[in-house]
């Protein structure tokens, strides 16, 4: 970024992990490699530990070359880095209906272990084959909270909502073709559900289903107690 | 409808029964009483049967008043008339999410029954509530052909899919409210089904679904004899 | 509703509470007075209390016929009836941007308070006065959950987002005019928030909001217990 | 895929076959190359056969070091393998509206004859020119089921529709340009077919016509037999 | 109209018959009487004839009142009134897919023969019942120009554009339900139409059509006069 | 209203005069009896004037029993009230394509009057007879600010753009039909605009355009006084 | 293409010229060499004539090899090839409203000469400077067509309308950013035209319009001679 | 641009200045080579100054060979040349909700300077830590204009709206991901604003912001002077 110092536009919000209970964190995509290091570095040193979605395997680099003992997973696109290790409470499970929803399943899950969550992997295991849903149900009801993560026809979150006493948080991916334009159409689906305790956060916005899900297993695991 | 006799330009199809099996229907929504009266008489003078879909109360006694045992039901908004019995055959189900889905069902089940297949009917087994459709997995599978009628998310079409070996005929309705768009939401949820087998007919189409069933059923009980 | 007896195929899913933790609730538009009456009666029977939405003046007299201690509030369009008292825990804070959106805040709060939620309002605090919502920040700070309700450009959820620790469940509403597109304008804003902690219910859904609110409210509380 | 093994989540589907009659088939787009290997070299020893459709030409060499008498179709973009030779049974027609609209077809055509159906191709025939449709009414007359593939405006299922009577299966495709919006234009034509006997699945879904074809076509042979 | 004079506002076109080498014409739909009354006299007083469309019965009666010989037809809703009978030039097919296309047809007919156009009427050719428009070529093939209006799907314009050496003005209309979304469906399958020769006007404009036909008509017939 | 007292809600903003320059002001569309006569009263009492918009003639009346001096506009559906005459100061042109648009120009000229500014009203004006709106350049070009107003396809606003030096405010609105889908068509146009200096407001917000077009105003003559 | 020969499947529409009065015309975009170079010469073989659309040089090159004569201009991307002059006849004026939509501009324009219109070029006369547009009335008016391109807001046909008495054939195209959504703005602007004597084509479909313009020249310079 | 002379048709639209008060400014995005050239140099020949929006550093390559004293901003993408210095006169607030909106804020706030106003940069403000932009209140109020750019949920226009005096230029950006449909939904929140004063221009527009601003700024130091 030439011409102008993005950077020094940047308000970097200190004060957000004492108002909201969780740090700020770094949405990678389309950051300027300077930009990128500057903040990764100052968000580290603030807090300990610091979190990056949506990161390219070129980006990790450049993170890497300020924070050595970064990390990065190719699945989710997620980069981690941590001085202390967290120990994991509660339970979230993570629930996708194909194999080409995993990417956004794991920006959910590993977003949700960086704060500290714990987290149960469901994967595959769309309405089509119902029975493989609900061999899980024991799993499923053992969660403080359930993300349901679907493209297509996105019937996921209705069929987990009428199983579960919890709150179903629904992401919609871009996952299909034709007439699922980029994930609208399960958008709309998870919005209308016919089944209670659902709400949805953007198209394949993991990292969002994963905080919405940890504020509510902390508050399942510890009350209120800001 | 006065200045322009638009029976004159009511261009009967006499052939289509020899053409396509099925005798011409009648379409009542927005139709002139006067036209009405007359293409009700000329059909069933024609075919020894008459069906109306989409008919008003009103309508039908502007039917009765020339086709004296036709008949009327108010859910589904048809009126049929016919000389003699008529045996039914087969098996079509056709299956609810919900109760306020039930006109549109009826609208396809006794299309089908006009036509002479046999219906099952399910209703109210939508997939917030899992176990009720489960439950239903043996009448499922002894039909012919299925139709699956949700509005709201719509996704009853791909779980029922997923069940059965026969075609399934999705039909996404109105009933919904905010995002559900008028049925748009029922709609790209059907089209995007997962699970294979499925096609679609337009929002609230009871008669279209019905229609097409009757064609599986009887491919299924006589084969193709044309 | 004639020629069916549409009660016969409602499918009442009296395993629901113990499966959900929650009753179920009757969707009143639409439904016609007979089934209306049979199924409050059921529902009041089976659990010693019933909830019943989007109900009109007329459909609230017809539920009095059966339920002699059934109550209506205008305002929220909710029908409630109840055996015994039930003590509030924990506390919901349901905001609105305006006064229009305060139906269906009443229709969020009244079914939290049902379920036996505590319920905070804070109404017509959008962010064009930003000052009013800031006002209440303590406030806002004391609840468990918090449900954003607006319409026209639903930026509410956003700065409320920013202010607190705890998950905000966003409702968009169908108040607005030209460009809102009955609430899907102020659906779209909340979807695309740039805050962290929101997830999205349908357009103009007060009960859905509330459901979850007090899924949440209940772990805050009482922990995961089933 | 690093960090995570996608394929210890992938939940096979082994009892498919016997719930719908038809084995788990492979939609190649977007599947990693080691998951690739492993599903198609499993259900290949499971059920002796395996159909990939949406599969580059790279995949194809991918599949082919595990299972050594796969083929692929360039056009259809089809990988096929079969341990025996299977009769075709049937008469499915597949029309295109256009040469663009082929490689869909062929999607559809050689998912049905893998499936077992026999196929009568019928290209080229778009409204436009009507004569070319009309002159092979004969052959269309001998079909179980009819696939109707058109970009554009989408009109070829119409026409077809008002002169068989069987079952039309429409697949809209995204050939065209401007306000044919990537195929939406020809779904919405399709959905609102004014001619009988017509349901539609996803734009460009060859595969999905081809099996919902053979399901009627398998009928109309064999009548239900499960 | 209180408050102001909107007639004052109202900047009549006086210029317009010369530039254009039509009378302006008065689209009475939402039109106060006042103004109605007013505009019709001056106009009638400038031109000796005059057209209104979308008139009601009683805008009808309030411009009798100041227009004696004014006549009205129920079908189209067009007001007109002539000094002087207008021999009528040149061959206009128009053409409708169904009855319920005849209100906007007959706008377009009554329209073009206000003008000065000889117009024939070819009624319910839709598509699905392809040998009620082919028996028609002939008709066809003496026009100067073709009007071709379809709801629902749309696709009669296309079938037309493939019959005939002339001009094809296509206007879908609002007829049907569901997905046709009001005449968007009709309107995007005549927009992508694959047949050439084919322009498109707004759903419902059978003014529109009327209009650009006898342009088309005029210059057939007498060439480029001005 | 019953069961809840909305106007112990509504937060009144007492401190927007000081902030923003301008008073409160009453959107009364929907706003109940109590609600809007206690509003208009203190709003009153705060400001010795007071501004509603989108009322009905009831709802005036309503006013009218607790403000005397009130007055209404029919068409404009605005309500004013004013202890005290203010002088009108510079110059603002509000434009529009049609007679039809009227009520939304209207409702933009009443607005800047009662905030103190100086209206030209150029009706009627559209871009299809553009020798009416050249004609008024020279009342244009005298004008600080200009409302550019239509609906349909709403081109009024580049012309005007590409005539004058000053900020063009554009105003689309809901007149037209069948694909002007209630104004989007002219909104996108709009916003679309190839014209420098212009800048969009939401559909039929005569109010929004009368005020910013005030701001402006005001700046011409004053300068920045705050 | 391989696997299957799509040459054997392309319906030559031999009669359309008889049909029609026009050749067909190869829309080469997507079309495979082998494809191209086989229909180009058949048809030139034919014809003594054709033309191709949205032609890539590189496709020019295999059409050159077999057609030696054939030419290339690359801003339309159209190839010919032809035996004969031809001479020239009529008057269709083409006019766009910026630079960038020079392309569909002269794709309209090669089309209407190819097939032996006379076409005046009227480019870069948009709206924001009617000016431009005004000093062009005198060439407008000797046009017996007017093709009208534009982008953006595509306001330009509209204001053409107004200004003379033949029809204008609109062309949106795609040229723009943002909400002009590929061209959906413009076609929305141009459908909804308040002008009258407007029919609308495809998004950047030059070719549509060229080919409806000739028709309409031809019909004015030689009346219907078929 | 080969076989067709562009330049030769673009219309220099040199009274202009005169007009509007502003030259004419070069859209670069899309402009052949050498037509850019021969623009640039004309225009810097008759006005002394020129300035370029949506260049690529290659095209500012070509501009600078024919202009030395050319200069280019990657992070706007702006080209600008002057011979003479200019005064920057008033104040114009440029505010973004994030740091990757400062490209369009860039465009906007160098497009504002080209012309001659000051500029206040107030970047990363979004509403989900409104004590970043709250603490801006004062230098907010010492602008004449606001431009007010955000992607996403767009809601930064609305709280700025509620804080000051002056008009509020919104522009929506493309920033974002799914549902926020490459700026639609900003866009939306934008035009349905609750707050007044605010105005919008096209999705990513900041020349269009700018100019308008500019407008408004000199109004208010200069008043209006023309």
């Amino acid at each position: 970024m030439s011409g102008i110092d993005a950077l020094k536009f940047a308000e970097l919000d200190t004060e957000r992990k004492k108002r909201t209970g969780f740090p700020e964190v770094v949405f990678c995509q389309g950051k300027k490699d300077d930009f990128l290091k500057d903040i990764f570095a100052k968000l580290y040193a603030a807090n300990g530990e610091v979190l990056g979605t949506r990161a390219t395997a070129e980006q990790f680099e450049i993170v890497k070359s300020v924070i050595a003992n970064a990390e990065y997973d190719e699945v989710s696109r997620i980069i981690t880095a941590r001085e202390n290790e967290k120990k994991l409470v509660g339970n979230i499970a993570v629930c996708t209906a194909g194999t080409a929803d995993i990417p956004v399943a794991e920006e959910a899950a590993r977003t949700a272990e960086f704060f500290g969550s714990f987290v149960s992997r469901i994967y595959d295991v769309g309405v089509s084959g119902i029975h493989r849903l609900l061999s899980k149900t024991e799993i499923l009801n053992k969660a403080n909270c359930i993300i349901a993560i679907a493209g297509m026809e996105g019937a996921l979150a209705s069929v987990i909502g009428g199983l579960v006493s919890v709150p179903v948080i629904a992401v919609p991916t871009s996952v299909g073709y034709g007439a699922s334009f980029e994930g609208l159409s399960a958008l709309l689906t998870m919005i209308n559900s016919c089944a209670n305790g659902i709400s949805v956060v953007n198209i394949d916005n993991g990292f969002g289903a994963g905080y919405v899900a940890t504020q509510i297993n902390f508050l399942a695991e510890r009350g209120k107690t800001k």
